[in-house]
């Protein structure tokens, strides 16, 4: 009988390393000043932001729209979709992006694949002159379905302690101002993967032949490219509200869709009336929704349905965030939540 | 044709929310006076620690361990073992630790096994005086085994500046003080399970028989019991050697046993003699090897052999490395790198 070998049993540290290597000179573009020492360590160092700021940290995943972006080898959206997300959570508390470090997970690294997710990170931290920190990359025989791989992000973000978003400061009558989603983002892609196949089974037909069929609900469109739509980062959008207007909250429309979070960015007994004719429901849902026969509640509770950031503002002041973020439009208003049951009424 | 929902795809988003209600309490009590608010805003708020410190963040996973943890239902153990892997890798930089994040993912939760997991992790940081800040736990029905999860944690810490261990301050000469470990911990899962299966496949009986046995040659203990001893944190050791010597630099030896995690205490151009018969190696790596035939390298770039961490210390204060740390023992000393090859040299 043979020695075994950590070799033979299909773990190789050496591939972990050759991986990373691939990123090197992409990770190393997200340095900021604060950052100290290079990667390798035990820990990322980075100099704290001073006593007055407060630390915002979040986790996230992308879900199982990383099983869409592996069966159409779309690979870089999935990185980029986690840092966005990550980022729009911790401003959803006030902050700017500081650090970000992710967890790889797989059965079998395949360096290709790992570079394009990894270099993507990168990529979207840069564009965020927020640093990649460190990250964990663990290669686990038999624990995921071949080719199959999970992710899980961390960012870390800072906000002056007097500009902590504080759900506690909005009133009835403010102004729910909401920002257009690119589509799903990374939220509700069990249910939009279910819909497919029972589509592609109806047909006789494979998923990936429903995903790549242009469609003409889609204006050419197919629905695996409109699936696979990036993850908005909203910084830029919250920069310009916050130095137009009176930001009391935001709520970033994620799992749980509209009454699992804009509820987050509203104090105990206000809910909000929302005009779901305020703005076009993005082709993609609507599509989804009658392929799948998908009950509205049900639509209305898992996906965004094409507002990806709610901010709430002053009344008197509605007007000027319109102008600061043109692509913004005014969804609905606050008001006295009903004693019981949903907080987020639609009309 | 009836309609799609959520729901009815296998994601319940109610069942994150009912877990996590069962350890909500235990969570609380990892509170500081520096979390601000609650859990259930989109990011977990920490007051920073002052522009005189760095922060030290660190990602990790538990490996395959979770398996093992899954085949004898130790839920626990693995919860534990997170908190502890981070609280080491923060420390080997010089950082005390501030916060915690998880990141549980399985395909479908099970309010028991993640209650123990989370709970586990929960008391873990109490007992470190570290918040539990948040945590993302995801459902993705499909990319799991059935019962199978994945677990990431992600850990803040931080230390003053003039305090961070660096590499670059050690001198050949100084004393490598090693400080037992209390089996695997972490690292080198893949390669047990796979002696265990071979073992078992051999004797014609399944893994649990081979695991749950009780063995002569681990004083009665069974293989899974010893494999399951929770990774140590060495978070009162390295407070101990704070305060009594001049800490160099400090190797947790994880993934990558000694050559994978000893040079990265070290500064260029410099490596270690280390002397293999200064402490007992544990029966467990011997009992692994020997149902492996395991070379000897590779026990050694795979597993810790019984010390989990080596603080660099300054020849003169060895002996009071030792007293502050009764159980830690001598393992060897830095000296020049060989040109070629290899950092870490047995004798």
């Amino acid at each position: 009988m043979t020695g075994l070998t950590y070799r033979a049993t299909g773990v190789d540290p050496t591939r972990a390393e050759q991986s990373l290597a691939l990123v090197r000179a992409r990770i190393a573009r997200t340095k900021r000043p604060e950052v100290i020492g290079d990667v390798g360590a035990f820990g990322g160092l980075f100099a704290s932001p001073g006593a007055d700021a407060v630390l915002v940290a979040t986790t996230d995943g992308v879900g199982t729209k990383l099983e869409v972006a592996r069966l159409l080898d779309r690979h870089e959206v999935v990185g980029t979709d986690l840092v966005n997300h990550c980022v729009n959570d911790a401003m959803a508390m006030g902050a700017e992006p500081l650090f970000f470090l992710d967890y790889f997970s797989t059965s079998r690294i395949e360096s290709g694949v790992f570079a394009r997710v990894v270099g993507a990170m990168a990529d979207a931290c840069a564009a965020h002159g927020c640093a990649l920190l460190g990250g964990e990359t663990a290669e686990m025989p038999g624990m995921y379905a071949p080719g199959a791989y999970d992710l899980a992000g961390f960012l870390v973000g800072a906000v002056q302690k007097e500009r902590i978003l504080r759900p506690e400061s909005v009133r009835a009558g403010d102004i729910c101002v909401g920002i257009p989603s690119a589509g799903l983002h990374t939220n509700g892609y069990t249910l939009a993967r279910a819909i497919v196949a029972r589509s592609a089974a109806t047909q006789g037909k494979e998923m990936i032949d429903v995903l790549t069929a242009p469609r003409a609900d889609l204006a050419g469109r197919s629905l695996g490219d409109a699936l696979l739509a990036t993850h908005r980062s909203y910084l830029e959008h919250f920069r310009a509200l916050r130095a137009a207007v009176t930001l009391r909250s935001i709520a970033h429309l994620t799992g749980g869709g509209w009454e699992g979070n804009l509820p987050r960015a509203l104090p105990d007994g206000l809910g909000a009336s929302i005009d779901s004719g305020a703005w076009q429901v993005p082709a993609v849902f609507r599509v989804l929704a009658d392929l799948g026969g998908v009950p509205e509640e049900d639509q209305w509770n898992t996906w965004n349905m094409g507002i990806g950031l709610v901010a709430i503002v002053p009344e008197a002041e509605a007007a000027a965030a319109l102008r600061a973020v043109p692509e913004a439009v005014v969804v609905g208003h606050v008001e006295r939540a009903r004693a019981e049951g949903r907080r987020i009424r639609f009309s």
